[in-house]
């Protein structure tokens, strides 16, 4: 079995490697921009919560390439007639570019940048992959969880999906996203250890099922957690527990249902909990749960306090990929620079490095998002891109998880609301600037003649 | 930044933790048996093939709890009032238990166990999350390459969905799991690196745009890589490309089609490079496909000898999570062994040990699947369930990912004609033997009168 770093630099797909290889071997030392965001909305999100931008800066600061990588690489089919001089250069590489993006819990919209990356290209090209699938899948989460977030209207939303997750590791950032978007914590224990996210956790049905009686399991698990137990309900009969509960005079922190009629139940419970006094016994409700069942809980007078979302949530169940891109906008080669776009197939990526500004009315509220050049300064509204690297060193720590989650928070009263709604919107303005157009047909004039030629 | 071992023991929830306190506390040291299963297919599915199960046994070699670890632990608001005997046990903790499993690139279906653990129920608990998420997220990837593959009929699949996969590490893994599958390579040079899988490339639309010139930007590719280029042809116009191409008089050893009418393309492309004699310049396609739009493309003649899927491979884009759980069949407590069942809303489990038989006629097609009590014995079935694990100890080196691609081809070539469509078929038919039955009745009573009393 081999080792596996997490910053190592073969996390890529082979044409990145390929590619930086030709650069290097053509000489190909220019600067490039790439700017990498969504090309379009899942059908049924309004917005985007940015969200993954802490593990691409880690990344970035210490990608590296082990001899034993590279001995592989110089075995590799791919990279027959490929001179030493590359795999020297892997041996030493390391990130020196420039990195602006906006900041984590930041709300966005297609085609917005999400992340401006400036570095000879042989970098820029290098680590695409890892800036893609990180940014794509935590951006999903984080939105997907701000959605949960809404219809809970102020109850707790619990991110509980690591076993549904796409794999062990990605449930750990789903957990880290998913608090950016609103969840109050996780289940997921290495993601409490390394992000400090609150975690929580109640017992599992095998717990009851390993006692040979349902009370004694109840009982026991009150004697060894007597501050802390939330206690499940649904194994057997949901009414008759919380009659064992009670009749054993002893408070639990709260009650979990898991399955059956959870707005009806959790209603009878409560009623139950309070005719004992146990008006601050919680109600926890889990078992398939997305945002569209918690909106319809809470229309329905469900009294549940805190919701468990699993794998709706972890994996984004109703959207699980983002059209996250990629693109070159400008190169400098030949000690010229040039702005670069694609046209092709109707997938038209706009040329030149860009700055989105946001237009705010006087109570906060969202009015318009303009993409413009870097150099433009739109009168009254704010820069959302920012500048997080240069020359491969960090401008500053990172966001504590909790500033991008207040962010997040924030942004989202922002919205209009019909953007907060769970249902499909009318799409939110976002304008590209006059100069933006124009340099756009400039480059589109210059590739037609190029393309033609 | 905290270290993240792949191994760590909070890789889990927190309530398996709490519930493994718990377990300590009350000295609970039975052993107790829990099965790894799908509840039911996901809606476009028609059987699974098993994959993950190498590194969940990696993880049951290694998983430990560093110091740090437990100190966080330690100071966990959950923790309160557990004693020092827990964490110690933590820091000693290995997995000693006995695994049997289905080996890698099985065909299997809903209720069948694809693991099974016995072990102090304490370490069954804690290895929970990761097996779940690990055994989920590698089957789910394994059937929908699977189907892939099925639809490409003889032409290779490859699996490019990385920068869309939910992180990283899942992209490493969704290749692996697409190779068990079928794929017959994949783009992520990691997933190359750490099992030895073949990796594939071509190049980016960024290798052109970063060139003033199409023409320069094929010819210098052709030149640094003379044996293996693919180029890309639509940058900006298709045929126009092609035509650059040919007139330089270097063949390339592919050529990619990555967006448009992929059908009338390839076919158009097959003709201009069979007319100046490249017959051997192979057609690789990509851009937004998936099992459909190959058996479509495929129907439709195209002239495509590779395609390359992204997204809907490495997320399992229809059907993003499967309902795999892991329950308590068996445990033993004050020296009687009991099995366990559970029966709540129409979610009944069958207790006991059990083993799957498989039935094949004499052509070795599939006929029916048995499962019945670990020790019975069906005359004329095969059992799937191999034993892997001795008291912690692995039994023999793993498989290699080859034999279980082989063994997922075969039984793949074995499957019912229906079930070999993409479109839903009727259910494969999955028997429990007459003793389980008997076993769920008994356990059944003996549930009730608990539940009741």
């Amino acid at each position: 079995m081999k080792p596996a770093s997490p910053y190592s630099g073969l996390l890529t797909d082979l044409y990145e490697l390929t590619m930086a290889a030709g650069y290097l071997e053509a000489g190909f030392e220019g600067q490039a921009t790439f700017e990498l965001f969504a090309r379009s909305l899942p059908k049924r999100r309004n917005f985007l919560v940015a969200a993954g931008l802490q593990q691409c800066l880690e990344y970035l600061e210490h990608i590296q390439f082990s001899a034993e990588e590279i001995g592989y690489l110089r075995g590799h089919r791919a990279f027959a007639g490929i001179g030493d001089a590359f795999f020297e250069y892997l041996a030493c590489f390391r990130f020196s570019g420039d990195v602006w993006a906006v900041p984590e819990g930041t709300i966005c919209f297609p085609d917005e940048p999400l992340l401006r990356i400036t570095a000879p290209i042989i970098e820029a090209q290098i680590i695409e992959t890892y800036l893609l699938s990180n940014i794509s899948f935590q951006t999903l989460i984080a939105s997907k969880a701000a959605r949960a977030t809404i219809a809970a209207q102020g109850r707790s939303v619990m991110e509980f999906g690591t076993r549904r997750a796409h794999g062990p590791e990605s449930g750990v950032l789903a957990a880290r996203a998913a608090f950016i978007g609103g969840c109050r914590g996780t289940s997921n224990v290495a993601a409490g250890y390394r992000f400090g996210i609150p975690t929580f956790g109640t017992q599992a049905h095998s717990w009851i099922m390993a006692h040979e009686d349902e009370e004694d399991a109840f009982r026991r698990f009150l004697d060894i957690f007597p501050n802390d137990s939330v206690l499940l309900l649904d194994t057997y009969e949901v009414h008759a527990a919380m009659e064992k509960i009670i009749a054993m005079r002893r408070k639990p922190r709260g009650v979990r249902l898991d399955s059956g009629d959870l707005a009806g139940d959790s209603q009878r419970i409560r009623r139950r909990l309070d005719e004992v006094g146990w008006n601050d016994v919680q109600i926890f409700a889990s078992g398939d749960l997305d945002e569209d069942r918690i909106e319809s809980l809470v229309a329905a007078g469900a009294k549940i306090d805190a919701f468990g979302v699993g794998s709706a949530l972890s994996t984004s169940l109703d959207a699980p990929a983002l059209g996250v891109i990629y693109k070159l906008v400008e190169v400098e080669s030949g000690g010229t620079v040039r702005n670069s776009a694609k046209f092709s197939a109707a997938k038209i990526t706009y040329p030149g490095r860009k700055q989105v500004f946001r237009r705010l009315d006087s109570r906060g509220c969202f009015v318009e998002d303009i993409i413009a050049l870097e150099d433009e300064r739109i009168a009254g509204a704010l820069p959302l891109l920012e500048p997080v690297v240069r020359a491969g060193a960090r401008l500053a720590p990172a966001d504590s998880l909790a500033d991008a989650q207040a962010r997040c928070m924030d942004q989202v009263a922002g919205l209009p609301a019909e953007l907060r709604r769970l249902a499909p919107a009318p799409a939110y303005p976002v304008q590209h600037s006059d100069r933006l157009e124009d340099l756009l047909d400039e480059v589109r004039r210059r590739v037609e003649k190029t393309a033609r030629a």
